[in-house]
C-alpha cells in the first residue's frame, strides 16, 4: 500500500477522505485538556465518529480510553485521514510519512507557518510540495479543523468547543476563531450544518476545492463563506457560477468578505487603477459569480435560514398577513426597500376575505386580520392569500396581543406550508411569550424573524437569487481580431522600452481589435498632415506626438477645430514653432491627425491588471463623474455579454445614458460591445498593464460610439 | 371640587396625573378576561400600583377582589386618572362626567373613533373639545394605554400582556400592537423602560406633549419613538432640538418613521414639489431635530441599549481588543463603515502591550490578544488601551475558544468600566456558551452585541449624536428686507388671478428680499428694451413676457447673446414678428431684458409649501443632477445657518461644488445665504405656494452668486 514520491502522479484531489474517512490518526493526541491534540481526540470520540480512531503519541499508552500508538509506522493500518496537532517543524516530515504509509488526506491544526514569517513560510511551502507530490488534499495549516454532521460519518476533526446540529448549510471560514463564535451562535439558534470547515492558511485546499466538493454534496443546500482574500478570482467565479447558476440543483452561496481596506500597494498610473480598491474588485467577483455578498454575520444567517428551509419564490410578489397595522406598514416599507413588490391580489381573494374577516380588517395587502385574531382567522386569511395566483411569497406577522393564540397560529402556518410550494416567512414579534411559537416554526422549517425588517430583507435576498437563476444566459463573445498586428505593435514598443504607447499606436491596437475609432492618421511632416486631414475629412484636430512631452496642451501641442487644409497647414507650423521653443525637434515623433465629432456623451472604459485577479475592467461616465463622484463599476475579464450590459446599469448616472428630458438613449449596445472587446484584448495581450479609453464618445441609439482618446501602458 | 365647562379656562396641560395619578377609575372594568377592561384592572392590581383603584361597572359588585362602583358619581372621590374601556359612543359623555367630577387626566383605550370613518371622527372631535374645555390631557383614543415603572408609582394603565422592567428608556408608539411586540421583545432581552406610552389616534396628547414631559423626567435618559406621521413638523423640531441639544442634560431621541410611501395627493408644478416625497421631508425634520432616524426595531434597541448604559464617547477614536483576528478585521471594517476612526495609539501603549502579551499578538489597533487569552491577559491589554489618551471608546471582542474564560473576562470588563469614563462596548460572540458572560455584562450596564457589526453600528450612532451635541450652534438669521414691496407684488398678482408671477415680478420679489440677481429690466417697447440693455450692459438676453405663452423658446420668444444696441433692436423686432405670428399682440405683456454672465456653476433652490409642515426648502445641483439623478436635499423653513450649510454637503455631487481637478471652490456661503433668504421669504410670504430658482449661478469663492431664472407660483 505504501507509495513513494516518485510513484505518485498528480491528479485532481479527492476530498472524500477529508470528510468521510474510514479511519483517522490523531497525531499529537494529548491528555492535557488545554491542548488542541486533546480536544480533537475528545471531539472525535464524544461526537460518535463511526470510523476507527488511532491516537498517535509516543509518550502515552491510551488517551480517553483509546489505545495510543507511538508513531505512524506502528498503526495497524494506514489511517485514511491524518489530523496533526504537533509542532510546525515536525509537520512536513510527518505528512510525508503519512502519505507514504497510504494516508489519503490531512488536516493540519498546528500553527507556526506563514503567519509567523519567512521560517514558517518555508515549512508551509514544504507542506504544499508534499501534498502535491502525493496528491493528497491537505486542510490548513493553522486551522480549527473540519466537521461533517452526516449521521453515517459523524466527524468532528476539530478542536471546537461544540458539535453543530445536522443541517443543510455548509460553512467555510478563513478565520478559525470566527468558527468558534459561529458554532456557539448556531447552537443557541438551533441552526444546523452539513459541513463546517476552517481553511486556515489554505496552502493546499482553498475555497475553490471545497466549493467543487460541496457542489456535489447531497447534504448541502446552502453554502456560506467567510473570506479575507481570494487567491484565484477567475477560478472562484467559474466554480461559484456553476453552483449558483445550476437550474436543476441551485445552491445559493452567501459570502462575507472582510478587510475592506483600499489597495495601497500598487502605484497606478491610470484612472482605472487609481479608482480600483480591493473592495470594488470583490464586488465585481461576487457579482459575476452570482454570490450574494453580505455585510454581517447576523445578515448571513438571516438569509441562510430562509434559503435552507423554504422554496425560492417564483418572483417578487409578496403578501403580508398581520394582526397589527403598524408592523404591517413597517413590513411594507421594508419589502419595498429590499426590492420586493407588494402583491396586488385578485378581487375574488379580497371578496373571500371580506366574507369572514371583521369589517375593521384591512382586506388589501398588507392584510390586517386585526388584534383579536385567533388561529382560525389567521388560517382562513392565509389560505385565501396563499391561493391567489398573484402571490409568490407570504410574510406572516404576529404580535402577541391579549387574544393571540401564539402556538396554535404557528401550527396553522406549519400545516399550510405543507400544502403550498410558495415561500412562507414568519415574523412572530417579540422574544418572550412568542418563543414557544417561534420554536414550532423553526422546528418545521418556517424561517422566523423577531422583526419584520429582517424577514423582508431575507425574502429580498431570495428574490435577488431568483433573479440570478432566471437571468438571460450569455456567453463570452469571441470577436475576430488582428491579434498579430496588435501584438507586433506591443512587442516593438516593449523592445524600445516605451512604457506608454504613442496615441496613434494605441489607436492602431484598438483598430486591430475592431473598436469603433474616430478616424485618425499619423504624419511626420506638414504635407503629410494636410494629406491625412483631407482623407479624414474636416474639421480635424492636430496633436503633437512625443514621449518627452507630457502636458501637450500647455506647450501648444494641441490644435482643435481645423476647418480646411489651410488651417491645418497653419496650425502645423504654429504648433511646431511653439513646441520647438521648449523641446528639441528631435523629441518630436510626429503629429496625430484626428477627425472631430460633435455631440455624443463621454464615457470612460479602463483596464487594470491585478497581480491576483488578472485584467479588471472599469466603466463610468466621463469627466467629473469618474473623478469627483467616483461613479464607476468593475468586472473581471473575460466578461460575458450580460455582465457587460450590467456594468452600464450599475452606475448611478445610468439615467444620463438612458436619456433624460425626452432625450434619446445613448447607444448602449455600442458601449457594451466595446467593453467586451476590451475584455478580449486584455486577456489576449498580457503585455498591456493598464488602459484608459477616455473618452469613448457615444452617440444616440443605433449611431454607435467612437474611441477619441486613450492610453495604453505596458508592463 | 366639581367643575363645569364654563368654569374651566384653557392652560398648558399637565401630564403628571397621567403618569403619576394618586387614584385611578377603570371605567368599563370587566370580569371577562378577553376584555381590555379586565386586563387594565388586572394589570394595575398585579403590578402593584401604589394609588387607589376604583373599578366602575354597573353590573358588578367587585372584580378581582376590588370593590366596584356603578358609576362615576358613586365614587368616594374624583379619581385623578380615568381609564376608559367602554363603547366609543359612551366615551364623550363619560369623559365629561369625569372632568366635571374633577378627574385630571384620561386614557381612552376604546377603539371606534376616527379609524372607522366619519361617525367615529365626530365622536373623536367631541372628545377633543371636552379635553380642551376642561383642560385635561387625554391619551388615545384607540391605544394600548400607558406605563410608568417608577417604583413609587408602578402604573400599568394598559391592557398589555407584560409589565416591563424598570429602566431609563422611554418609548412612545403610534402603534399599539407594536407595543405588545416590543414589550415581549424587551422582556426576553432584559431591557427596561421608564415610561411606555401608546398614543393611538393622538387626538389630544401627541408626541409633542410627551416629549416636553420626558424632557423633565429624571427617570428618562433615552427616548424612542415609533411614528407613522407627525402633525406638527415645526413644533416637533423645536421640542426635540431642545432635548437632543441640551448640553447639560442631553437625551438622545431615536425614531422609526414608517409608511415610506411617496406623497401622491398634491399635484406639484415645481421641481421642488415633484422631487419631494414624504420620506425626504421626514429625513429633513429628523436632521433638523437632532433625532437619529433608524430603519428597524432591532437597530433602535441596539442603539438604545448603548445610549442608556454608557457615557457618550468624547470623539470618534475607537480601539478594538479581540482574541481573534477575523472578528477584529470585521469590527475594523464595520467601525470605518459607521464613521468611526481606528485610534492610533501612543508608542508607550504599544510598548506596554509588547511587554506582557505573547509575541504573536497584534499590538497595533485592532489589538489581538490571541486565542489562548485568559481573563488576566484581557485585563492587562484593556487597561493599557483604556489609558491611552488617543482612545475614546473600546470595543471588546471575545470568541469562545478552548481556553477562553468567558465569565471572568466579563467581570474584568465590568470592573474596568468603573475606572473609566470612556465608552465600553462588548461583543461576546455567540449565543450559547457566551450567554452567561453576556448576562454579567448586561446586568452591569455594558452593552453587549452578538456580532461586531452591530456593536460598531451602535458606537457609530453614539458618535453621530456626539457630533450633534458638539455642533456649532447657529441661529435663524433675520435679514432686513422690503417685505412691503414683495407683499404688494403678490397681492396685486393674486387680485389679477395670476397663478404664476411674470419673470420680472418674480425678480422684483427676490430683489426685495436681498437676493443677488442678474441685472434685469422690463420693457414694453423697443426703445425701452434698448435703453434697459444699455443700463444693464452687454451682452444681454431678451425674453418675451406673456402669461399665454408657455414654451417661449419654441415660438422665438427668447434671444440670447445680444452684443450691442443694434442687436437688441433687431432681436426685438424679430421676436415680436415671430411671436405675433402665433399669438395676438395683446397677449404680450412686454419684454424681459437680462444681463448674461459667463462661467459659474448652476444650482437649484426651491420651496414647496406642505399642508402639514409649511414651507420646505430644497437644494440641488442644476440640470441633470436634479432631474435625472434626483440628487437633492430638503429642510423645513425657517432654517438655521448651520442647517443651510449642511444642505450643501448633503448632496452626492458636493465635490463638484467644492471643486475638482484643482478647480476653485464655488462660493458656498453665497449659496447658503440664498437658502437662508429663501427660508425667510417663504415664512413671511404665505401667499407663495411654490418657488424654483433654477438656476442660481454660483461663481468662485468670494465672487458670489446670481439668480438667473426663477418661478414663483401662488396659491
Amino acid at each position: 500500500m505504501s507509495q513513494t514520491i516518485d510513484q505518485v502522479k498528480s491528479k485532481a484531489k479527492d476530498l472524500k477522505p477529508l470528510f468521510e474517512p474510514k479511519s483517522i490518526a490523531v497525531i499529537g493526541a494529548s491528555r492535557r485538556k488545554e491542548m488542541a491534540g486533546y480536544s480533537v481526540l475528545h471531539n472525535l470520540i464524544t461526537v460518535g465518529y463511526k470510523g476507527k480512531i488511532y491516537p498517535v503519541n509516543p509518550k502515552a499508552d491510551e488517551i480517553e480510553g483509546v489505545k495510543c500508538y507511538p508513531s505512524i509506522k506502528d498503526l495497524p493500518e494506514a489511517a485514511e485521514l491524518a489530523v496533526m496537532a504537533i509542532p510546525s517543524t515536525a509537520v512536513p516530515q510527518t505528512l510525508k510519512e503519512c502519505a507514504e504509509r497510504g494516508t489519503k488526506a490531512a488536516v493540519i491544526i498546528s500553527a507556526g507557518f506563514r503567519e509567523i514569517g519567512a521560517e514558517g513560510k518555508k515549512l508551509e511551502d514544504e507542506v504544499k510540495r508534499i501534498a502535491d507530490t502525493f496528491n493528497i488534499p491537505v486542510l490548513g495549516p493553522n486551522c480549527l479543523g473540519n466537521i461533517n454532521t452526516d449521521p453515517s460519518v459523524m466527524l468532528n476533526a476539530s478542536f471546537s468547543r461544540t458539535m453543530p446540529q445536522v443541517g443543510n448549510i455548509a460553512f467555510i471560514s478563513q478565520s478559525g476563531a470566527l468558527c468558534a463564535a459561529i458554532l456557539d451562535y448556531a447552537k443557541g439558534e438551533n441552526i444546523g450544518f452539513s459541513k463546517f470547515v476552517s481553511i486556515g492558511n489554505k496552502t493546499d485546499i482553498t475555497e475553490l476545492e471545497l466549493l467543487r466538493y460541496l457542489r456535489d454534496d447531497p447534504k448541502t443546500d446552502v453554502i456560506l463563506l467567510y473570506v479575507e482574500d481570494l487567491v484565484d478570482g477567475r477560478g472562484f467565479i467559474e466554480a461559484a457560477r456553476e453552483i449558483t447558476g445550476d437550474i436543476a440543483r441551485p445552491k445559493p452561496i452567501l459570502a462575507i468578505k472582510s478587510g475592506r481596506t483600499v489597495q495601497g500597494a500598487k502605484a497606478a498610473s491610470s484612472h482605472t487603477g487609481s479608482l480600483m480598491g480591493t473592495d470594488e474588485v470583490y464586488d465585481a467577483i461576487f457579482a459575476q459569480a452570482g454570490v450574494l455578498r453580505v455585510d454581517s454575520v447576523s445578515e448571513i444567517f438571516d438569509y441562510a435560514v430562509a434559503f435552507a428551509n423554504q422554496p425560492l419564490p417564483k418572483s417578487k410578489r409578496v403578501a403580508i398577513v398581520t394582526n397589527a397595522g403598524g408592523p404591517g406598514i413597517m413590513a411594507t416599507d421594508a419589502c419595498v426597500r429590499y426590492g420586493l413588490e407588494i402583491a396586488k391580489m385578485e378581487d375574488s381573494t379580497v371578496e373571500a376575505l371580506k366574507k369572514v374577516l371583521p369589517p375593521t380588517s384591512n382586506f388589501s395587502n398588507p392584510i390586517d386580520v386585526i388584534g383579536d385574531a385567533r388561529a382560525d382567522r389567521y388560517e382562513y386569511a392565509l389560505k385565501c392569500v396563499m391561493n391567489d395566483p398573484n402571490v409568490d411569497a407570504l410574510l406572516i406577522i404576529l404580535t402577541p396581543q391579549a387574544m393571540t393564540e401564539i402556538d396554535e397560529t404557528a401550527r396553522v402556518v406549519v400545516k399550510l406550508a405543507k400544502e403550498t410550494d410558495k415561500t412562507l416567512i414568519a415574523c412572530f414579534m417579540g422574544n418572550s411569550d412568542v418563543i414557544s411559537g417561534a420554536k414550532i416554526l423553526n422546528e418545521n422549517r418556517i424561517p422566523q424573524y423577531v422583526f419584520p425588517e429582517e424577514a423582508a430583507r431575507a425574502l429580498g435576498a431570495m428574490v435577488r437569487y431568483r433573479n440570478w437563476l432566471d437571468r438571460l444566459r450569455t456567453n463570452i463573445k469571441v470577436f475576430t481580431v488582428d491579434i498579430q498586428k496588435a501584438g507586433r505593435i506591443l512587442e516593438e514598443a516593449k523592445k524600445n522600452n516605451q512604457h506608454m504607447l504613442p496615441i496613434h499606436q494605441a489607436m492602431d491596437v484598438f483598430k486591430a481589435y475592431g473598436f469603433p475609432i474616430m478616424p485618425y492618421g499619423f504624419a511626420t511632416n506638414k504635407e503629410e498632415a494636410v494629406q491625412k486631414a483631407r482623407e479624414i475629412g474636416f474639421p480635424v484636430v492636430l496633436k503633437i506626438v512625443s514621449q518627452k512631452i507630457i502636458h501637450k496642451f500647455d506647450v501648444g501641442g494641441v490644435k482643435l477645430h481645423l476647418k480646411d487644409e489651410g488651417e491645418v497647414a497653419n496650425a502645423y507650423d504654429d504648433m511646431y514653432r511653439s513646441v520647438t521653443a521648449q523641446f528639441s525637434p528631435a523629441s518630436i515623433e510626429g503629429v496625430f491627425v484626428q477627425g472631430m465629432a460633435s455631440g455624443g456623451r463621454e464615457v470612460i472604459l479602463g483596464m487594470n491588471r491585478d497581480p491576483h485577479f488578472g485584467p479588471i475592467l472599469m466603466f463610468g461616465l466621463g469627466g467629473i463623474y469618474v473623478e469627483a463622484l467616483k461613479d464607476v463599476t468593475f468586472r473581471l475579464a473575460p466578461i460575458r455579454e450580460l455582465s457587460a450590459h450590467d456594468m452600464l446599469e450599475d452606475i448611478r448616472a445610468f439615467p444620463l445614458l438612458k436619456g433624460v428630458r425626452g432625450e434619446a438613449s445613448a447607444d448602449l449596445s455600442a458601449i457594451s460591445e466595446c467593453i467586451e472587446r476590451l475584455s478580449q484584448l486584455s486577456c489576449e495581450l498580457p503585455l498591456i498593464d493598464e488602459i484608459d479609453i477616455n473618452p469613448l464618445l457615444v452617440f444616440e441609439k443605433g449611431k454607435g460610439a467612437r474611441v477619441v482618446d486613450a492610453r495604453i501602458a505596458l508592463k
